[in-house]
């Protein structure tokens, strides 16, 4: 038996919001997305993707961070490993290259925690599922999501092009057609856990 | 970091199933139920319950033993908690109560996991949270799902007026019509374990 793993979250007003130079998509559109896909994992098999699940609470209810593309689309930060990189430096990299200012001194320290998710896309299509379906012997991408355990105070570097949301647990509950599948069920994924309010 | 949990899964043709006794519903509508629990609030406080998800493995998919009452309805072998039992526990009385064949000799020795996902029930009504919805400062029932890691070899006696279904992950997935909100996310909480499929 293992005991729930805590968290301990902070209020959103304990953190600093800068901004940096735009990061654009690769895309312009999701045929775009997979024809890419399909000549990377031609040249480098299977795609491996990290995600981080920032959290802070507002009123003390667990709020995640995400990034805001446009007026609709929400991501969470993070994204593709290089061939051979481990999974927990990669996101870190990612983080930074998202969220991190650009200044090396003033990089959040990422300290990241348990894997919440893996979901995997059995074919170039948008549809992902949280197993490897029977019968498929070389999915296209496996994509694995962590939390990421924030310090009390943190400056992040938000670029121009995105806006970076504290989106609450019961906003993304039972909300697939506003987040997708990935980002809508984060709540079940977390409900294991002992959430601390901190105040600061 | 920590590292993915691992679950040894076991095909289902190594497991023995037998009959015993039926185990009557103590209510006869959702109605009765809720007005039950109303009941048991004012007298005991908090209803806190304990529900086991048992794995097994058919062609190296896996899949979840489900109680299936009349023709429709399923649940995940479990129940309450008496005041003041520890959890664990009470989730090993409960599987023998559900599952457990009559004689102590063979009764399966239930090894209890991780947890893999808490519901709670802010009103007395039907509708669960994965969370404590905000302003809600005495909800009215915690759920908690573990996992039970099977042996390699178990006799199991199912109540006569049940059966016992294994349920593939790919038919509970986004079939929260079919099972619900609680059973039909389980795929998403099960995603993050490392799986062993076993031959025997």
């Amino acid at each position: 038996m293992v005991g729930s793993p805590v968290v301990n979250m902070y209020p959103l007003s304990s953190y600093t919001f800068g901004t940096k130079e735009p990061k654009m998509e690769k895309d312009t559109s999701v045929a775009d997305r997979l024809a890419r896909m399909k000549v990377n994992y031609m040249k480098e098999g299977m795609r491996t993707s990290v995600e981080g699940i920032l959290l802070v609470q507002e009123h003390r209810h667990p709020h995640i961070l995400l990034l805001q593309i446009g007026n609709t689309f929400c991501k969470l930060p993070g994204g593709r490993l290089k061939p051979g990189e481990n999974e927990i430096e990669g996101l870190k990299r990612k983080l930074s290259s998202k969220l991190g200012a650009n200044s090396l001194s003033l990089q959040p320290d990422w300290q990241i925690g348990e894997c919440a998710a893996i979901w995997w896309r059995p074919n170039f299509e948008t549809v992902m599922y949280p197993y490897c379906p029977p019968h498929i012997t070389k999915p296209k991408e496996c994509k694995k999501l962590f939390i990421v355990h924030l310090s009390e105070r943190e400056y992040f570097a938000v670029p121009k092009n995105l806006k970076l949301l504290a989106v609450p647990l019961f906003e993304l509950y039972d909300n697939v057609h506003r987040y997708g599948p990935v980002i809508s069920t984060i709540p079940q994924q977390l409900s294991r856990f002992q959430f601390n309010m901190m105040t600061t």
